[in-house]
């Protein structure tokens, strides 16, 4: 008699012979509002099979592909740090496979263990990142580590131009300002998404999306609300898109908030991006 | 001093005066993801009060016309066949006195019921279905008669081309495929209801509306919830089109889950489509 | 040691400096369906530490303005009459000292008193009324003060051709008919704001937004839901148009109702809506 | 085919034959803190239908008894004055047919109504008050009619010594003090009302109960949460007291506020003991 | 790298060598008021983390004990015969192995396929049963399985004297009146377990808890809500008292129902049971 | 015209007249479950308004003393030893003003920042601890700073016999053994206060409660819930025995969780808990 298994809907295939490996990241310690990402991953899990695996925006079936799921990592508590060198490190492991990493948050803060490892293997990695806050502070209330710099840390090693931001809406007029010079920052909406994913049609690239960056009517279980956001509809449009890129070599999905998700919409919506990516990038 | 009456607001006339016939059908039996649609039609008379009886919309107020509410039907736990036995005889009586019967469901499984009662009337039955789900399997876990299997059972007696789908964006790879070769399936939105309404103008016509055919920003409190729909607004400029048809026969509207529907908003939703329909059969 | 302040962000000033005083009418005794607004405005200020002082919209901080939070209004229960005199004697402290009153309901009867101040000072007053009732009946269930009389009692002083209606999706067949003798009624939308907008550029205007304007989806939380309204990305257009008026003299935000605001998304949205708004106010 | 009967379970007798007539009573125009009990008695109806019809405490069954619910009473909005008038009317229909009348709130005053009309046949009228208030004030707020008056406009015609209260532990200095000399104050618990039930054993007993008399770990949902109350099983034994009482003329149990009780546990506290008082009164 | 393990905290051991084996039956359908114990079991295992393994009350630790999670069955709708078939076939495996089967429903209707498999290899086993509802009607709206016949269907091989109830406080008058001559029916409390455990300390003993013995003020999270239940701690007097049975040979805890448990507290009750439960039978 | 304050109810008067001192320590960095207690101290005093005054418990009325609200500390993200520098030093100003310190959490970590700040005041202080968790690790995962370690680090300095702990239900099995030699452990209920009190009369004396030693029925929004607690009668019970120390020279009250309160009655047993233990610190 086995032990009872626990995976994300379609991922549950064995490692060695799987193209993507899902894994979350519990962590939502420098979380500035409302805490509670941290209980994400196992939630999306157990929600996952109200979906289906066919999607018929890509027609496209999770059980025609390898996917695996390794599970939550076990973190400490307050030490940002740590926790980010512990994401790497698995990070790592799924790189060296040649596989792709997939992170479910968590906090946006995990992005940057995740984006280490990949860069390690990718130095021309480009991001393409979705979110209604700019993530781009120097630091935040004398932080360095924060869900609000994680952007900002990537830029540190990533260098200019390589950051693509989408659907952004908030942020310090400093971080706008920032923004002008050394990133390609969007707001509002995805305008010119088009371009951006035709320039990058060959290159690395890794998508990370704070799902905040759908409106509150479409998400409202995330931490920091911020009305004014893009529909699920115009979400998809996205993947279609992203569906074009020919080498996406790692990807994250951050911020829900079960807790204050009390219908289950937000975690429903969750469920279904993660079907969509992790179709997007097998191939 | 007489007893204490509880209708749907605007529904207060005598049933021998009436148009229309509302009635309840509160079985969630089959439902295999989020139970709890059995308390949709009792929530909804409670809440239809906080409703003007006059539609902007349509220009038409209820108090212009006669509109009857006879109650929920008691079904017995654990057996959909007697259930739909049941709704069918209760419609049955409804179509004997040439009178529509409008049904708030309960799980979408119970239109089977009505549209068997209005079929033996008309023959030539079309049916216009608005859902988020295809709902055209054979069987769902081994079951004929399922949430999941209603509009096949349907199709079952009312055969090719009688069965036009909109909104739909879940279902299995088989039932899309199939779908192509036996109803009218416009996925993701409705585009090209306009032309299917002018096809159909005087033709016998049930109208079934899973509510989760609306995206769930507008409607959360369902128990399959499906990101991607359309908003209330299209559901309107549906409505106006339905207006133009002379023969609606049956209808109904399914899947409110009042549980889950914190903010009332879903069942303010669910009143207020109620009062569209019942404007637009009414002649 | 100082007393603990407690203030909506960006309202840290001192009064005699500030351009905008802001203060939260906590009223709701003549909801006729779901009370509960008269919590809304310390739960705005609460929340309101969730939001930047930069708005990208505007591009303009609130930090680069001078504006002052003098807190709530304390009513007795029950006398509508005498919570309407307490609203115009605050106002008319705020309009005598050259300064634009900013009121946070409460329901929507509290504008009453704020208009009624400011029309002593600006007999020309012109209205501009986002909403999703109509709010123009002569009395309801015999009340001549009521939140759904409130503009018919503003029409009793100000006249035909002064209040501009935009978003109405509700109300009773007389409402409607009544509206296109005595005011500019712009029914389900914001369309034709631009051109008034344009016409009132210099007049003295008052802005009365019922946050019920918004879709339910993006606003779940007030006493009468109300499908089929704007969006919050509509509203800001809307906020854009309104930063081109010269001579904004009052302004108001109404039925927030938290305890139906189960994800917090309700009250995000209105504290923007406030922090928008007094950016649009100052020059 | 008849229109739609809702009544509480049990109650679906005729008038005529009926020992107890309900009718709810769905007023909170002056609650000052959570407003809502007026959507209590449609909601008990509702969840009415998840209790048994038998009491294992009296060994009593409801279906060996005629009880009769007339429903609610149609209240204008904001004015006490009118909705006691129209409460005492009621109970005088009641009344005068020699039945009991048995109000579900609204908040606490509705109870005067009820009263006022119970004395006026039996002038040597006792009240059984069980609640987490003393109710005492001369005014509140400046108001001579409130839920904080509601007993102290009760003694202005019952005069001294015909008032019996139980489980009070909330008020002011004033009303602890004041109860000394006018009613008899059990405080905190129900110690003593085996005496006062001996007592009144012959009398003509109006029974009171605010359901917030139970702590809220029992009840919840309610306005004003007081901790320290007593337990269910406590109020079960208040129950088998009154069981003796011969001459029971008038009951109410009011206070139940269901917007507060997600759970619903409140609500079928609520149900019980109204199904309790039920059997204790019918003889 | 190995797949996701998900199990209830403490049951982490091989099937092997393990003394008690936990599974999820995650059935409810037979609910007749509200349903969702479907849902129980998964989010048991997820909270379980935040239990400690130590038991000050009985001053054991699950780590010092074997014990195994094999996971949820996985059931049809509709069929609750074949849903009684599988859990019996299940607990056959696990009585086969010589260990001690430990189901968490789910509705209480799955005790019949554990207490049928047990019962085979001990016929003389005795049922210790705590309980609101005494659930034992010969059938329920014509079915003879349902949640409200289950220990008259236990009865039916058993016979007489066999079980013994405790708490129970709602049912029909004849339900109450059968008892009196089939079980040991013990109303509202726990009073007389003492000598019921001291008799059956040497035989063969199957514990079956529907939580909602416990008072709606310990555990709101289920589907009919009884108020006048048991303290959780007179729940913990009890089972240091089944400390002392020397053959527990199989045992149940059912009817949470996680989506009318808000606050998570009927969950964690329902964690800390299972922990304590499994204490007991270990040796 | 001034600016908005913002007090606990009562605590209304100017520093240097008040005998205490109330201030917010809305940290909750080390909350290994479910965090969230950053909210409590603002929603206290919000609902701190629906409390009288008066306490029919102790009779004595908060008016008739001389209290202060200082508001919350404004803490960094993710660094446990500044925010319990930042707590000492807060606390350092009161105590050195001969004023008594009263914090409310946040989690039960910032007690240490508190204690340590009355210890160099009064070297001989003891503390009276209730809680339903020992707080005695060493350690937690690695983590010397952490609301499991609390009062291990209080004892680091107090050393032996100076710390008194009453309700433990919940801890390491090391916990308990290692308490039994290092500090005054009483678990599971309050026996034996009594005597503690009685011997501490005049000792000073430190309270902190953790309002989890409630029992989840009275007390659901925290963060760890743990059946088994006491009942809100018995915390008045124990605080008619504080009434009789003589030296209380600091006290806090820690853990309420807002966010999993949906009834709200958690913060009211907050509040008045909070009302209760001032009026038992002032003479």
């Amino acid at each position: 008699m086995n032990k009872n298994i626990f995976n994300f809907i379609g991922f549950d295939n064995e490692f060695e012979e799987s193209q993507i490996v899902l894994f979350g990241a519990p962590f939502d310690g420098t979380t500035s509002f409302r805490p509670g990402t941290r209980f994400a991953p196992n939630i999306m899990r157990n929600d996952s099979f109200g979906l289906e695996t066919y999607s018929p925006y890509l027609d496209k079936d999770m059980e025609d592909y390898k996917m695996f799921d390794m599970g939550d990592l076990d973190f400490p508590f307050g030490n940002p740090e740590k926790v980010i060198d512990m994401i790497e490190e698995a990070a790592d492991e799924i790189v060296s496979s040649s596989k792709i990493p997939f992170m479910i948050g968590g906090e946006h803060l995990v992005t940057l263990g995740s984006v280490k490892s990949v860069y390690k293997k990718y130095p021309d990695l480009h991001i393409i990142h979705l979110d209604a806050h700019a993530d781009l502070r120097e630091d935040y209330m004398g932080q360095k580590l924060s869900h609000a710099t994680v952007l900002r840390r990537c830029h540190d090693f990533l260098g200019d131009g390589k950051i693509y931001q989408f659907g952004i809406r908030s942020g310090t007029k400093e971080e706008f300002h920032w923004a002008k010079d050394h990133v390609s920052m969007n707001p509002f909406n995805l305008d010119g998404l088009n371009e951006i994913v035709e320039k990058l049609k060959d290159k690395p690239v890794y998508i990370t999306i704070d799902l905040d960056v759908l409106d509150p009517s479409a998400f409202p279980g995330t931490g920091t609300i911020e009305p004014g956001g893009i529909s699920f509809k115009d979400l998809i449009e996205a993947f279609k898109l992203f569906n074009n890129l020919n080498n996406i070599v790692g990807m994250d999905a951050v911020e829900l908030s079960p807790h204050y998700d009390q219908s289950g919409m937000s975690t429903a919506v969750a469920c279904k991006v993660i079907r969509e990516m992790a179709l997007i990038a097998v191939k």
